[in-house]
């Protein structure tokens, strides 16, 4: 398999957790919670803005949520890790699968049939 | 910038809201709720599991980790292309803000000093 | 203690846990994981609706809100009630500490004061 | 409507949005991201516990447990107020439901039947 950016985030991932002693609080539970936790946390930062004010992050709103992403990605890679799946032809595939559940023709202007994508 | 899997999805994610006219459900705020729920979607198939059960799912529970795994990496791709961060630089300064905030031989084998990474 | 609504409850999600053998998947883990997920089952109703939409929910969406809504309250109680917190109390002193971080004075018309209650 | 313990709670978080002008922070979407924030924050302090961890909660873990449990339940009773769903009857309704779809001489002892109550 050829690197790619996620292969290479994991490659790190684990041999920081390796590096510290820490493989042992990453079960797939642990994982899946922390994971849960960042997105919360990013979410936390759009909470109370209101759609203009999150159109228009300021700098110091636009580096926390560069952090929590990054925090997201991370625990999102470390899982697919440890429970050995590939998040990069998962993604891939789902990609495919909403394109044959949404074909354009059908659900364009259709907010009715808007649910998820 | 080099095309990149991340971008390559980004692309594809913005052409496929294009194409339905979907681009206005697109908020940031709308986003990161869709993406705080996929990973609770994905918390939901462990949360009644113990760690064994967990660490040996079988190949339907493997399927849908998959695709909310997924889901998840979908909606922080496409969040990341509405607020315009890099989620790949983003990434890679998190992974060298943990390695300096964590130092090995000071935190290997403390759960003391285990907190996130 | 005098018997109120929330006590109540978890005496009918104890009874209920103990007659169909479920306390063994009652832990503290499982318990905060299954809170989360049904929070994020009630924010999924809300995630694609506009202010205006989420302001006029109509008859099926109200059912489905009052329905998640439920389970919330319902982990909330089995959850205080398995860690012996109590929630009442808990409750009435988070509304004691936020009257003295917020005082009405202070922060009226404040947006830059806003964060949390 | 005699007064309950969660009405007493929406009357006074009511005021105290009033008195700071907090109100139009107080949007059912809002309301619902918060919720789900604070739930998140409520299993952030159990995701590297290990089981036994979690069932043993120390002085300070257990404060910091109560605070975010009453978090989730004042922004969990100011959001029916909003919406204007009881609470309380929503409740009861669900654990009706509940003792319909999971009879107790059906699922005792099967772990398969489990799924959430």
């Amino acid at each position: 398999m050829p690197e790619t950016f996620i292969s290479t985030l994991q490659l790190r991932l684990r041999e920081f957790a390796q590096a510290r002693d820490w493989e042992k609080f990453h079960s797939p539970k642990n994982l899946v919670m922390a994971l849960t936790v960042e997105a919360a946390e990013l979410q936390e930062i759009f909470q109370w803005l209101n759609e203009s004010q999150a159109a228009a992050l300021d700098a110091i709103q636009r580096e926390r949520v560069a952090e929590e992403m990054a925090d997201v990605l991370l625990y999102l890679c470390r899982l697919a890790d440890v429970v050995k799946i590939d998040l990069q032809q998962a993604a891939l595939a789902k990609l495919q699968r909403n394109a044959e559940k949404y074909p354009a023709d059908a659900v364009r202007g259709s907010a009715a049939k808007y649910s998820d994508y």
